[in-house]
C-alpha cells in the first residue's frame, strides 16, 4: 500500500531545519507493508497544503503530515483541514485535560494559546498526544483513503508514532503485502568497481528482489529491498539472495547487518570482551559521540581525551613534548603515543586516537587540509596510517572517525 | 522566482538516509532571491521522476534535482531528462576527461561503468563536476524554466553550489528580487508565552515582513522574514522590526544572530580572552564534538575528557572516590569536582562538565532517565544545577549539552 508524507514548515523549506521525521516515519511503516512513493514538503500555507494533499491522496491510501501544529500564528494546518475534511472547529475537553497533564509535568504555565490548541475539527478523530500539546488528527476520506496530522517535533512524531499510530495503522488497514529488507556492510572497494563485480548477482536476482547501493564515505551500505505478498515465498527468496550476495562480497564485508562504524567497532571490541578508549585531537570528540550514541555502550568503552591543545596531549596523555617538537602534532610518532597513552590512562586493551588538519586552515604544502594521522591499539600490537581526507571541516571530521573506527574493527577482526 | 527541489533516492524514502541537500539548496539561493516553494522526495522510478518534474516546472522558474546520477543500475534519472527534455545520449569528451582526473585525484582505477558516466542527453549544457564523476546537467525548457541535475553526494552538491551552480543561476536569471532574513536566539521562555507577548508586534509588522518561531530544545530561534523588490525599501523596514524584537525580547535574547548553544557559548568565551575545557559523562563526546564542528576554536578550546567510566573520573580528572561512593556519580558532589578537575587539568578559566543518566537504562526512583547534573567553572566560580530533560537518548544527550553550553554563556553574560 502507498504512503504519501507530507511536511509542513517554511523552517524546513529555507534550509534552517533538516526534516528527520519522514525518514522516521517510512522506517516505522515499511515493515508493516507501507511503500514511502514521496515526501513533499511544503511552507505554512494554505495554498500549498491544499496542493500537496490533493496530490497525495490521489494515489496513496495513507497520507501523514508533519509539522505546522504549534500555537503560533505561522502555523495553520489544523484549519485548513478543517475546510477540506469538512465539519467544523469544536473544543475538545479530552484534548485539553492531555495539554494540562503535559504542562503539569514540564511544571509550565497554561495560557490561551496553549488552549487554542484543544480547538479541532469536528470531522476528525483525535489521537491523545502524550508527549506535547498538539491533538494528533485522524481524517478518513469516502474512499478509505487516510490522512494522519502529526506534530513537528520529532521528539513528539518518533514517540507517538512508536506509542500510537503505527498501531492505529496497523490495525485499520491490515496489510497482507510484505516488504523485506537485508543490509551488508561493505569497505575497502569503490562503488563502481562493487558494481561491475556485482553485475551478473544483479541480473539474476527474481524480479520481486532489487538491490541498492548506499555509498558513505568509506563505507557501503548494500540493500536488498523484496516485495511481496505474505506467505508468496518472497521472504525465502530475500534470504537466499542474502546469502549469495555475502559470498560474493565476502572480502570486503566488515558487518552483515546495518550498523555504522561505531556500531561495527563497538561490536568488535565486545565480541572479544575487551575495552575501549579513545584520544582525539582533529576529530574533536566525535568518536567518542558516536560511540556514547549507542545504548549499553558503557560496558565496552572507558571515555576519551580530546587533546585538542598540544598542553592537553602532554599534560594528560603523557606524549613526550619533544616527539611533538621534532615530528609535529600530525604525526605517526604523536598519534601512537596518543593511542598508546589513552590506553594506559584509562586502562584498556583497545584505543583509537585521531591527530590531523580538519581546516579549513592550518594546513601547509607537506601536510595539506585533511591529512589525518591514526592509530589504533588492540592486543595484537599498534597500528598507524595517514590518509587525506577530501571535503569541508565536518566531512574530514567525519570521514576521519568513520575510518578509526573501521581500522579498529579491522584489527580486531584479523585476530 | 520560484524554485523546487526534487531528491531522488530510494533511500532516502525508506529513511535510511536523511536529505541534507535540499536545505543546503535554500540556504545557499535563498539570499540570491529564490523562495523554494517545495521539496518532492522521490524514488529512483521513471514515471516518479517525470511526475515530479511535470509538477515542479509547471510553476517554478527553477528546478534543481539531487541524486539518481550514480553510475549503478539503480540509478535511472539520467535516461529519463533525456526523454523528457529530448534529444540523444552521447559521448562527451569533456565530462570522460573531468572523471579521469577525478580518479586519477583519488589514485582509483576506472572501469566501464564510470565511462558510462560520460554519456549525457545532447539537450543539455554539461557543468563540469571537480568534486565527483557524474556531470552536473542544465536543462532549458521553451517558456524559460530551468531544470538543473545535481549529484546526491552532499559534498559534491554543496561544493559545486558554491564553486559554479549558483554563480551560473545568479548570471542566467539576475534577479531583482529582495529576500532578507534576520534572526535571535531566546531562551527561559516557552514559545507559547513568548507567542503571547510578541502578539501585538506581529500583528503590527508591515505585510511584507512575517515572524516565525522555530523552537529547538532549551533554545528558541526567533526569524524574522522579509520580501520585497530591490530598492523598495523592504530591508530597511527589516530593520527597524529586528530592532523593535530586541527591545520586546530583550530580558530572553541569549544572542543576536543565528547561531547553536556551541556557538554561543564559544562566542562570550572568546569576547572575554578567556578559555574553555569539558568533562563530560552522560554527553559523550557532544559538547567537544559541537564545539570543535566550529572552525578556529582552538584559540578557545582546549579539550575535553569524556569520563564515562567512573575510574576515570577519579584517575584522569581527580574526583574523590569517597564522592562517587557516597553522593553517586549523579550528584552535585561529583559534577562539580569534575568541571573543577577538568579546568585545573587544561589549565582554563572556563569549564562545563556533565553527569546524568541518558537513558534508555540506568534510572532510579530517585533519579530517573533524563536526570541531569551540570556545572559551570567561571572566573566569577562555580555553579551547578541539575534538570530531568524528556525524550530518548539522543534527546537527552542533545538537550544536556544545550543547556550545559547556554548555562556557561549566560553565566559570563552576568560578568
Amino acid at each position: 500500500m502507498k504512503l504519501s508524507i507530507i511536511v509542513i514548515g517554511d523552517e524546513i523549506l529555507i534550509g534552517q531545519v533538516t526534516d528527520t521525521n519522514s525518514g522516521f516515519i517510512s522506517r516505522s511503516l515499511g515493515p508493516l507493508g507501507w511503500e514511502t512513493v514521496r515526501v513533499v514538503t511544503v511552507a505554512d500555507k494554505a495554498d500549498d497544503i491544499r496542493c500537496a494533499i490533493d496530490l497525495c491522496m490521489a494515489d496513496s491510501e495513507l497520507v501523514i503530515t508533519t509539522g505546522g501544529l504549534g500555537p503560533t500564528k505561522d502555523d495553520i494546518t489544523k484549519t485548513e483541514l478543517c475546510k477540506i475534511f469538512g465539519g467544523t472547529m469544536v473544543f475538545d475537553k479530552e484534548v485539553a485535560e492531555n495539554i494540562r497533564e503535559v504542562f503539569a509535568i514540564r511544571q509550565l504555565q497554561m495560557n490561551p494559546l496553549t488552549e487554542a490548541q484543544a480547538m479541532v475539527p469536528s470531522s476528525c478523530k483525535v489521537i491523545q498526544n502524550r508527549l506535547g500539546t498538539a491533538p494528533i488528527m485522524w481524517f478518513e476520506r469516502a474512499d478509505g483513503h487516510v490522512l494522519i496530522a502529526m506534530p513537528g517535533v520529532p521528539f513528539e512524531t518518533e514517540g507517538m508514532m512508536i506509542r500510537a499510530v503505527a498501531g492505529e495503522i496497523s490495525s485499520h488497514f491490515s496489510p497482507k503485502v510484505y516488504i523485506g529488507h537485508k543490509v551488508v556492510m561493505i569497505t575497502g572497494i569503490t562503488e563502481s568497481a562493487l558494481a561491475q563485480k556485482l553485475d551478473k548477482f544483479e541480473s539474476e536476482l527474481p524480479s520481486a528482489i532489487h538491490l541498492a547501493y548506499l555509498p558513505t564515505p568509506g563505507l557501503i551500505r548494500l540493500r536488498l529491498d523484496a516485495t511481496g505478498t505474505e506467505g508468496d515465498g518472497t521472504d525465502i527468496k530475500l534470504s537466499e539472495a542474502y546469502e549469495r550476495l555475502c559470498q560474493e562480497t565476502a572480502p570486503y564485508i566488515i558487518y552483515k547487518g546495518d550498523g555504522n562504524a561505531a556500531e561495527i567497532a563497538l561490536s568488535a571490541v565486545r565480541s572479544l570482551g575487551l575495552h575501549l578508549a579513545s584520544a582525539e585531537s582533529c576529530t574533536g570528540g566525535n568518536i567518542a559521540h558516536s560511540i556514547t550514541s549507542i545504548a549499553g555502550c558503557s560496558d565496552v568503552y572507558a571515555g576519551s581525551v580530546v587533546s585538542y591543545a598540544n598542553s592537553v596531549k602532554t599534560n594528560v596523555l603523557g606524549v613526550d613534548r619533544e616527539l611533538i617538537e621534532r615530528h609535529g602534532a600530525v604525526s605517526r610518532e604523536v598519534v601512537t603515543a596518543m593511542a598508546e597513552g589513552v590506553a594506559r590512562l584509562m586502562n584498556v586493551e583497545c584505543a583509537v586516537a585521531t591527530s590531523g588538519i580538519a581546516g579549513p586552515d592550518g594546513g601547509s604544502a607537506e601536510k595539506p587540509v585533511g591529512t589525518v594521522w591514526t592509530a589504533v591499539v588492540t592486543p595484537n600490537g599498534t597500528e598507524a596510517f595517514v590518509k587525506r581526507y577530501p571535503g569541508n571541516r565536518s566531512r574530514v571530521i567525519e570521514r576521519a572517525s568513520t575510518e578509526a573506527l573501521l581500522a579498529l574493527a579491522k584489527a580486531l577482526k584479523n585476530d
